[in-house]
């Protein structure tokens, strides 16, 4: 059972981050220290002046894209582009404004293309950010015929008394679970192996990641001085909790319901290797110390289900996570490590 | 002769321009009159409030990637990378600040990467830009196990006087040319077929791409009110020139230097078709009212050959070319449509 890892499925994700980690050593150089020091490094936010600065980050849909070339159903990946990038943005305080997208082929076929940016455009919406630009490249040779890559590159704009840094998550704080919509765009490689083509849950793979911007930037706006962090889940799973704030840890025991896909892994991968990888159901999670019934009325106002899951304790590094998840059965585990960094 | 065009190259620009003419039209709604409107589409611009806005920007280095694995020489491909986005912020009048890399590739090659990112950093440093995040994607299944794809998102600043529309642009103007360092990192998939794998000028092809920004940065500084416009010579060659201003046109009876792999391609290209894929030498163009001796003088001392190439006609949408690249005899061309738009 305990073969069905992340690693097993072709990615290395130590070797990963470790290149990172040479890669951080060796750009931060003169200059680096003018940076804003912004929450879990879900993106960087660039002074303009004393007290306004850009917000800025990048990602892709992973091998997502694979399975939506499978289904002829690309416009989902638009929208899990905007949103792997536009949730980013709200977890340092920033407003996201706009975006752009790189969009790589062999051979430039309008179908496709058009689906793709009606998913980007309608996942722009959805963040109420602007499509400013992009790069359409057809280079034959180095994709084939009908593989393509994308890439997406928000920006956003933050106030200094508004970003968030994380450093204020305290004990006691409050953790508030938002829904995913499924396994969103993180796990892909993994997941693909354990539904292989054909499989009747290999589809929901395809459900495209949910967009929290709006109820994000709602809540920080009203309740602002009661939100300590906010989490977006990715790469590494609940680890990602672990990114805001190397003096405290969490205690997770009341889950949100798991997504039917989720549950199906359940059966043939390890637990704390799932939530080492995957959503688990909560997409999106806030420190809140107040206000934990208003902000979760505000999300349920803009139809995310959003529910207190467990709070902040003083182990550092650790989500301590107490589920029913298998057949009933109380299972304790314990995580460590850092999420995507 | 006339076989080696880009198009047989296995490039349809046309088409590409069709579809980013669809995805304009579909990208334009509401809010996109918020956008200020910037010379040549270069970079979008968007106000963060009435006197200062953010330029962002996306590009990609192409089929340069092939050859530069090819030779396993990475780093100027870093270079590139950095200077095909940078040198589009300058032409709207924007200080590049940031910049994000999103790096994919079959499986992590750390030697590999290493390489690519110091090109990044040293591209950065020639830019004056701080290289602020990135994403890495190890996509098994996606990329090939040596293959990879990169792609580039700066961003920068400009306050409202500083920015570049083109509207000032008027018959008269001195056009400047600032000389390239060779292909830089458009037209590669024709240069690629005209001078295949041995060839003796393959290797040429990998000489990084200028990067203009100090002495632009300084020339709009000094001499700003006299300069209307700044022209990254890309995809479309010559062309781009059309893309600041449908008003004019321009002749140029003086041009740089021709670097020796254009001199090579002369042999075998149409010159017209060289004129409207290539830099032919010049990898930015300044339009300038006065100061022409000072705005030279200082991209000299930045190491960067620059000359009065030409001038701006009254000739709307084209441009007049006259050349002796050839044995010495006298040719005349014109150029219409758009550049990369």
């Amino acid at each position: 059972m305990d073969a069905n890892t992340y690693s097993s499925a072709g990615v290395d994700v130590a070797k990963a981050e470790h290149f990172v980690e040479r890669l951080k050593s060796r750009s931060k150089r003169v200059g680096h220290e003018k940076l804003w020091k912004a929450a879990g490094g879900y993106a960087s936010v660039v002074p303009i002046d004393d007290d306004l600065a850009m917000a800025l980050t990048t990602d892709g849909v992973g091998t997502k894209l694979l399975v939506a070339l499978e289904f002829h159903e690309l416009t989902g990946i638009g929208i899990d582009l905007v949103a792997m990038c536009a949730n980013d943005l709200i977890c340092v305080g920033a407003t996201p404004t706009s975006f752009l997208d790189y969009f790589a082929t062999g051979k430039l076929d309008d179908n496709q293309a058009d689906r793709i940016m009606e998913g980007i455009v309608e996942g722009c919406d959805r963040a109420g950010m602007l499509l400013v630009g992009g790069e359409t490249a057809e280079l034959p040779g180095l994709y084939s015929a009908d593989h393509f890559d994308l890439a997406g590159f928000a920006a956003g704009t933050v106030r200094r008394k508004n970003l968030l840094t994380g450093d204020g998550i305290k004990p006691g704080d409050t953790l508030i679970g938002v829904a995913s919509t499924g396994i969103h765009s993180n796990g892909l490689s993994l997941a693909r192996k354990l539904f292989p083509p054909g499989h009747s849950m290999r589809k929901e793979l395809l459900v495209p990641t949910a967009i929290y911007v709006k109820p994000a930037m709602e809540a920080l706006c009203r309740y602002g001085q009661a939100i300590k962090g906010i989490v977006h889940i990715t790469g590494g799973g609940w680890r990602n909790l672990l990114r805001l704030n190397p003096e405290v840890g969490f205690k997770i025991d009341s889950p949100l319901p798991l997504p039917q896909i989720f549950e199906h892994m359940l059966a043939v991968v390890n637990v704390e290797e799932m939530c080492n990888t995957f959503n688990m159901g909560m997409g999106l999670a806030i420190m809140a110390e107040s206000h934990h019934a208003q902000i979760i009325q505000l999300f349920a106002e803009h139809g995310f289900t959003a529910a207190p899951v467990g709070e902040v304790t003083d182990v550092r590094g650790t989500v301590d996570v107490n589920t029913t998840w298998q057949k009933g059965s109380k299972k304790h585990l314990t995580l460590t490590g850092k999420g995507k960094g």
